[in-house]
C-alpha cells in the first residue's frame, strides 16, 4: 500500500508540493459499457490511483444492462486501462484498485438493480472504508438522466447523511435548448443540491484551458491590453477533421452549434473575457463567468452574423470523404449543421464593440482548437507605409489542442539595410517547457468531483445563459433555409468567409 | 556591369522591394592599415558592392603612412575581403571595384600627401564619375582627429561645392569627457557642418538594435505596458568574456564606463526609453533621443548607485586568465575600470521612479548584450500564494547579441491536477524566422553615410548629453578609492550584486 500512497514517481511536481488527494470515497458509473467509460473514465481512475491521488480503499462500481459478473467488469477495466491509460501499468496499483471493483447489472428502471447498488455501496463502506461517500457518474444518453436521478432518490442513494456526501456527475448535452435545460436542471436539483451536481465540460479540464486563467491573472503583461482599447476582435475555433463517425443517432438534429458552441466555445469565451475573480474558489469564478455570459449580446441581424454549414463530399487526409447527407443513418433531408459560425458582442465596459467570432465544424482542414486574441493595428506608425505593408495584426493565440501552447505574433524588422517590418512569432510550447506530462482532462475532473471542488464545472446559471444565447440563433436557422454546403477538408462554407469580410476581417487559417 | 547592378541574388528582400542604392560617390579611409579597416570597413565596402548597393564607379581611397602602391593596397583589400566579407567572393564584382581603388601615402601633417589626395579625388571624378562626392572615414587614434579635419579644410577637401557633398565619419571615442568632447566637436564643426558629420556607434547598425524601434512602434502589444505603470526596472547589459587583449595603450585610463556605457549603453537606453518620434527621419529621431537623454538623472548617492570593478586572475573558457593589473602594458597601480554598473533614473512622465541599471565588463561569464525590460508583479493574484511562489517577474528581453532575438518570460500553469504557476518563455530568434542573413553593422552604416542618412548616427547633442551623465560618476570614482576586484569568468564584483540587492532586485544571469 505504501508503494501507492508514499513517495510516488508519477506524481507531478504540483502534486508533490501540496498533494490534493481524495478522501475515502467511491465512484459509480452508469453506462459503464459505453465508449466514454472505456476510453476515458476507467483509464482516468487508474491513472489517478497510479499517481497516488485516490484513497487506498477507493471503490469503483459499474452499472449497466450487460450480463457481467464482477470479474468480467474487472477484466473490462483491465483492458481499458492497458489500452488507454496515460501512466504505465503497475501490477501493485492494479491489485489494490481491483479490491474495490464491483458490477451491478440491471436496467435503469429496475428497482432490484438499484437496491443491489445500495447494498453494494454498504458492503464497500464496510470492506473498503469508503465512508458512504459516492459520486454517481451518468455516462448515459440524456433521455435517461431524469430516470436515473429519480431512481437514486427513490432508493435513498442521493441522501447526504451522517456527514457522507453523494454527488451527481452529468455529461453533456445539458438539454437541447433553454427550456429542456431548465427541465433537466429542475429534475436533477430536486434530487441533488446545486453544490452536489457536477456538469462535465471536459474542455475545462484541459491544461491549456486552465492556463487561460494563469496567463491572464498571474502575469502583468497581458491584462493591460486585454480590452477594447487594444483588442480588435477575438476568434475562438474548434475544428475537427473527422465527420460524425458512428454518432449519427446522437448528432442528427443536434448539430455543431448545440454540440460545441453552447458548451465548449462559450466556456472558452467566458474564461477569455471575464473579469478577474476575487479568488479562485468556485463561487467567485462562477460569479465572473456568469456575469460575462450574461453580458453577451446577439447582433440584430442574424442573417449577417451567423452561418451554418453542412459538409459535402470531398477529400480528407488523402481519402475520399462522403457528404453529411450521405452518411449512414442520416436523413437525406437533414438540416443539421455540421459547421456553425457566430458573431457575438459583449455589452460591458471592457469589451463593448469588440466582436467575438466563434466557429466549429466537422470535416474541416485539420483538428485544432484555439483562442486568438487579435489586436488592433498600432494607432500611428512612424514608419514609411511601404515599411509595414507586409505586417498583419498582432495576435496572442492560445493553442488549446493539439500542440498545446501559446503563440504571440508581432512585427519585427526584416534583416536588411532598410526598415521593413514583417510578422514573426514567439512561441511557448508545453511539450518543450515542462517535463511533466499533462494529466488527461478526465483525471483532473474526476479528482475534482471526489474532492468536491467545482471550479472547473459549469454551473446551472452558465448552462442556462449559454442556451439563452444560442436559442434565438437556432430558431432563426429553423425558419430560414438550409445549411450552406462546404467541401470536406476545406475550412467551411464561403458564407463564413463573407461574414468576416463584411467586417473587414478574415478567419485565421490555424 | 549589369551583373552587379541588375537582378542580384545577394540583395535582401527589403533591398529588392525598394533598393537604397548609393549615388555616385567615393570613400576615403584614413588609417587604412589598421585593424578596423581590414576586418570591418574593406569587407563592408565589398559586401555592399556585391549586393549591388554601390554605384558602378564607386571609388575607395586608402590613406596611410605605409609605403604602398595602388597595387599593394588593392592586394590588401583583396585579402581582407577574402577573409572577412560576409557575402561570397565574385570576381566580376571585384574587377569592377578595383577600378576605383587608389592609395595615398603620407603622414597626416604632410601637405603634399593631402594635395595628392586632392588630385586623386579629381582624377577619380573624371575616370569613375564620382561627381565630387566623398566621405572621409577617420579610422585613426582620436588625437589625430583635429589634425586630419584641419588638413582637409586647408586643402579645400571639405568644401561642398557645385552640389557635391563631403562628409566626415568619426569613430569613437568622441572625447573622454564632456569638455574634450566639446572641443573635438568644435574642431570638427569648424570644418564640416553638423549634417555632414557621421559619428559611428556600430551598435546602432545592428539589426537587433534597429528592431527596438520596430518592436515598440510597429506593434500594438508592447507600447501600452512600456511605462512606469507596468515596468519595474530595466537592465541593459553588455558583457564581454575577453580581457583587453592588445589594447592596453588605448584602454588604460579610459575604462569600461567611457568605452561602452557612454556610447553603446546610453544609446540603447535612449532607444528603449524614448517617446515615439513623429517619423523616422533623422531629425525627429534625434529629437526624441536627445529629449530622453536630457531627462536622465543620476541618483544622489553615487557610492550606492555605481560600482566599478577590475578583473582579477581567474578562469575563462577552461584557461587561466591573468588579472587586469598583470596584463602587458598596464600600470600595476592602474585604477581603470574593466567593469562598470550604474543606476540611472529618467525624470519624465513615462519613466519617473523606474530605475535603469546599466552594466558592462570584460572577462565576465559570457559574451552577451541584451536589454531586459522587467515588469512589476501582477498587482493582485487571485491564486493561492503557494501557486505562484515559483513565479518570477514578467520580462521582455531584446537579445542584441549573440543569438539575436526576443524572449518573453511569463508565468504559465504547470501541468498537473492543481494550479501552480511557473516561469516559461516564448522566444523569437532571427536565425529561425528570416532566411535573410543580417548585414554587418558597418555595411549598413557605410551605406547610410553615402546616402546621407544620419538616422543611426548619434548627434553632437547626444554625445555631449551622454558625457554629462557620465562625468560626475567618473569624477566621483576618481576621488573615491579603487575599483572592486572580481574574478575573471564571474559576473562582476559582489558590490554590483549588493547594489541591486539594496533595491530588492537582482541582476539577470543572461
Amino acid at each position: 500500500m505504501s508503494a501507492v500512497t508514499g513517495a510516488n514517481p508519477l506524481r507531478d511536481a504540483a502534486d508533490r508540493r501540496l498533494p490534493r488527494i481524495a478522501g475515502p470515497s467511491g465512484l459509480v458509473i452508469f453506462g459503464v459499457t459505453g465508449d466514454l467509460s472505456r476510453k476515458k473514465l476507467m483509464p482516468a481512475v487508474y491513472d489517478l490511483a497510479n499517481r497516488g491521488l485516490l484513497p487506498p480503499g477507493f471503490s469503483l462500481i459499474g452499472f449497466a444492462r450487460r450480463e457481467w459478473e464482477n470479474e468480467d467488469f474487472a477484466q473490462e477495466v483491465h483492458e481499458a486501462v492497458k489500452q488507454h491509460a496515460r501512466t504505465p501499468f503497475r501490477e501493485e496499483v492494479w491489485q489494490q484498485l481491483i479490491q474495490g471493483m464491483r458490477f451491478v447489472q440491471g436496467d435503469f428502471d429496475s428497482d432490484d438493480a438499484f437496491e443491489q447498488l445500495k447494498s453494494t455501496i454498504e458492503e464497500l463502506d464496510k470492506a473498503q472504508g469508503t465512508g458512504g461517500n459516492f459520486a454517481f457518474y451518468l455516462s448515459v444518453p440524456p433521455k435517461f438522466f431524469p430516470l436515473v436521478v429519480q431512481q437514486l432518490k427513490k432508493h435513498g442513494l442521493a441522501d447526504q447523511k451522517n456527514g457522507a456526501w453523494r454527488r451527481a456527475v452529468i455529461e453533456k448535452p445539458f438539454g437541447h435548448d433553454l427550456e429542456s435545460a431548465k427541465e433537466l436542471n429542475e429534475v436533477v436539483h430536486e434530487v441533488f443540491p446545486p453544490e452536489a451536481v457536477f456538469r462535465i465540460d471536459h474542455y475545462l479540464g484541459k491544461e491549456t484551458v486552465q492556463n487561460i486563467l494563469a496567463l491572464r491573472f498571474a502575469n502583468t503583461l497581458f491584462e493591460p491590453i486585454w480590452n477594447r482599447s487594444y483588442v480588435d476582435h477575438v476568434q475562438i475555433t474548434m475544428a475537427e477533421d473527422i465527420g460524425i463517425g458512428g454518432r449519427a443517432g446522437y448528432y442528427d438534429g443536434i448539430g455543431a452549434a448545440r454540440d460545441v458552441i453552447q458548451n465548449h466555445l462559450l466556456q472558452l469565451l467566458a474564461l477569455t473575457a471575464m473579469e478577474e475573480p476575487a479568488s479562485f474558489d468556485a463561487d467567485a469564478l462562477a460569479a465572473e463567468k456568469t456575469k460575462v455570459l450574461g453580458a453577451v449580446k446577439l447582433p440584430k441581424d442574424l442573417a449577417k452574423s451567423t452561418v451554418r454549414g453542412q459538409y459535402a463530399a470531398g477529400w480528407q487526409g488523402g481519402e475520399k470523404a462522403v457528404g453529411y447527407l450521405e452518411e449512414d443513418g442520416i436523413d437525406p433531408q437533414s438540416k443539421t449543421d455540421t459547421y456553425a459560425a457566430i458573431k457575438l458582442e459583449i455589452d460591458n465596459r471592457r469589451w463593448a464593440g469588440v466582436p467575438f467570432y466563434l466557429r466549429t465544424g466537422k470535416r474541416l482542414g485539420r483538428r485544432v482548437t484555439e483562442i486568438a486574441v487579435v489586436f488592433q493595428r498600432a494607432p500611428h506608425s512612424p514608419f514609411d507605409q511601404t515599411a509595414t505593408e507586409e505586417l498583419g495584426q498582432n495576435a496572442l493565440v492560445i493553442r488549446v489542442q493539439p500542440d498545446e501552447g501559446v503563440t504571440m505574433r508581432f512585427g519585427s524588422k526584416v534583416p536588411g539595410t532598410q526598415m521593413e517590418v514583417r510578422d514573426v512569432s514567439m512561441d511557448f510550447a508545453y511539450g518543450e517547457s515542462f517535463t511533466e506530462s499533462s494529466p488527461e482532462a478526465y483525471e483532473r475532473l474526476i479528482l475534482d468531483v471526489l474532492l468536491g471542488d467545482s471550479n472547473l464545472f459549469p454551473r446551472v446559471e452558465e448552462v442556462e445563459l449559454s442556451w439563452k444565447i444560442l436559442d434565438p440563433i437556432e430558431r432563426f436557422w429553423d425558419g430560414h433555409g438550409k445549411p450552406a454546403q462546404y467541401q470536406s477538408g476545406t475550412w467551411g462554407p464561403v458564407e463564413a468567409d463573407e461574414m468576416l469580410a463584411r467586417d473587414g476581417r478574415s478567419w485565421r487559417r490555424p
